[in-house]
């Protein structure tokens, strides 16, 4: 069944707030980031809603963010993978076409024998970096660069005139470790040959190019991905979407699959503000916030902790300004701060609205949300639950 | 997706300790066996680690022995289904040839009439049994009966010049009842209709020698099978995998999946010397302990709960022995003492490690682990989970 079969437009306003990375790991020094924060107005949500816990890919599976997302947006997010180079594109607002290729491309340092003795071009900065692009785009053919941010760029092979387009199951150049040269673009499928033979040259005129760069005199890749045909939110749900985020890749998720794309906002007072300005224009308001992945990815526990506490202090303010019938509180996965890196650990969600029910939590937190009404259930459950809960969804059968 | 698309070798060991049939049922006047058992050492995992509840099959469905491991193995028990038959000639050590159909015999007492009176034969000893089986191996000349214990037989069917080898659809002729006769051989599929016939001529000679027995005077069987090409736990996950357990069909579960079986040991001492001994061989240690089950099956409550008590003790050194990084207990099925038999029940879970989280939870026991942080689940869950605790999974999607 798809849930298009049962949509109805004559539900209430869907505000969903994913705070990225919220998921966190108890030991036996603390509780989570989000249990031991502060957050009396999360708290106050859970109280008087349901609680529970998402499981983004499956049990055990650490989910990258476009998985995560995916997820949540109701998308399979196996069936549905995308590689990092069609999320970069997508972030970037870089269009692909079909039979184009693009894959991350990370600069990095390369010793006299080749090997790689710094994985990020000693943080090169973003100023840095666009220049180095830039060259790259003057004096190498076979691609473009585009800058994403410090030693990150995005490599697109354009299929122009290839009969049948690019392929994309090319094997990363990227070792991930230092010491080692960087690997061939490999074809993983036959059918990839001439492709693989088209980055391995570019590849060669590229290190001919960074040759005479003090830091940046390697360029790696991974995740070469092509453009997927995504069925768009609208026509699986019947539901207009926006999206309000300030980071490039989560614009870029939810641009791929149809969204309204609101802003940019620079921070989450001018979410606020694109919230209350277009309340009008949809049903389905996804509200990213970045802060607390990124203070997980960097071990810092206190900055998660205030990070979350931060999101905390403006749900009053999102809420006013959408005046939502139904409100959702969750993460796209777990990035505890012990570990530095995202993880499997289940992701607590509240849902809140005239007719979520209630359970005995009242705090929101992953020890508390065990014992939630919802249960403990994957991601892409949530979406139909709004939907139900905003009064978007028919009966099914008779 | 698969496992192994995402496995590294880079983790920690993998120690999982079943206790078969631990499962129970409470009532209004007992709590389940594990409940009421006194477990200090499971009660320490399960404060320190994250607890749940594990369905082996599907709501509501009993599961044998067979699907209960294979689903704790991380293989779906319903598309890996393993007869009767093929389990035990792996427990013996038994090869099946393909082609090959084994099936479970169970010598029993006819009466005049040829009417089941002892489904059991009287609890014939061991000696009895191999006696009957040695003389059906030399006056019966349709198959091989192989000697498992007390009245319980292996009968194997060899397709020898057979074009297309035997058929495994064949009903049971065991009608699991008293008072009734064997069920003739029926076949389940027309192509299997030579093979039914080849075992009701074999069934007609087996009656005609064993008809001067004074116990074990008949025969039936059950579960029908032939040798299935499963994937190999190591091919689907990248690990290696060693089973220590007393009991031969499980130690024969394991040969299937590929694992290294080692021992075999005689009791939970000799199991927790083969861990220590061979700790650095393998990454995921199967530790098989019998006997809550077996007392579950007789009805002895007693007799269940002193067999939990007996794994609980030897926990620190099962750990000791191994030095795991992931510890996780768990059952099969379960198997309630009111029952006499295994049960539909989930089983109650336990994972300890260092990155497990942590849950509210700190008895191990049916009634705690419903709030435990892992919810419940099915059985097929538990083996990523446990990958992902010991550092075995990387990251799925950019």
């Amino acid at each position: 069944m798809e849930l298009s079969e049962l949509a109805t437009r004559t539900g209430s306003r869907i505000l969903l707030v994913v705070i990225d990375g919220l998921g966190g790991m108890a030991d036996d020094r603390h509780g989570t980031e989000l249990e031991d924060a502060s957050t009396p107005h999360l708290d106050h949500l859970a109280a008087e809603g349901v609680t529970g816990l998402l499981e983004p890919v499956g049990p055990g599976i650490t989910p990258g963010s476009g998985p995560g997302h995916l997820a949540l947006f109701g998308y399979d997010p196996v069936r549905f993978l995308l590689g990092r180079g069609a999320l970069g594109a997508a972030g970037l607002g870089v269009p692909l076409h079909p039979g184009d290729v693009a894959a991350r491309g990370n600069l990095c340092t390369l010793d006299a024998a080749g090997a790689i003795v710094d994985r990020r071009a000693g943080r090169i900065s973003d100023e840095e970096g666009r220049r180095v692009a830039a060259r790259l785009n003057q004096e190498v053919a076979g691609a473009e660069f585009h800058h994403e941010k410090g030693h990150r760029i995005l490599v697109v092979f354009r299929a122009d005139g290839t009969p049948g387009g690019l392929d994309p199951r090319i094997a990363d150049t990227d070792p991930q470790a230092t010491g080692v040269p960087p690997l061939d673009p490999r074809p993983l499928d036959p059918a990839a040959e001439p492709t693989a033979a088209l980055v391995a040259a570019t590849l060669r005129d590229v290190s001919r190019v960074l040759a005479d760069e003090p830091a940046a005199n390697g360029l790696v890749l991974r995740g070469f991905d092509t453009q997927r045909a995504l069925p768009s939110f609208r026509e699986r749900t019947g539901l207009r979407a926006a999206a309000v985020a300030v980071y490039p890749m989560y614009r870029g998720i939810a641009s791929l699959l149809g969204f309204d794309v609101l802003g940019p906002p620079a921070d989450l007072p001018e979410q606020v503000r694109l919230l209350e300005k277009h309340r009008e224009d949809a049903e389905f308001f996804f509200v990213h916030v970045k802060d607390a992945d990124a203070a997980g990815e960097d071990g810092d526990r206190a900055a998660k902790v205030a990070a979350i506490e931060r999101v905390d202090e403006a749900i009053p303010d999102l809420i006013a300004a959408l005046e939502p019938g139904v409100v959702a509180v969750t993460g796209d996965h777990a990035t505890p701060s012990q570990m530095a890196a995202h993880s499997w650990h289940p992701v607590p969600v509240l849902v809140h609205g005239p007719r979520c029910g209630r359970d005995d939590v009242d705090r929101f937190g992953e020890r508390w949300c065990h014992a939630g009404g919802l249960g403990i259930r994957p991601s892409t459950d949530l979406l139909p639950i709004l939907m139900a809960n905003a009064g978007h969804l028919s009966k099914f059968g008779a």
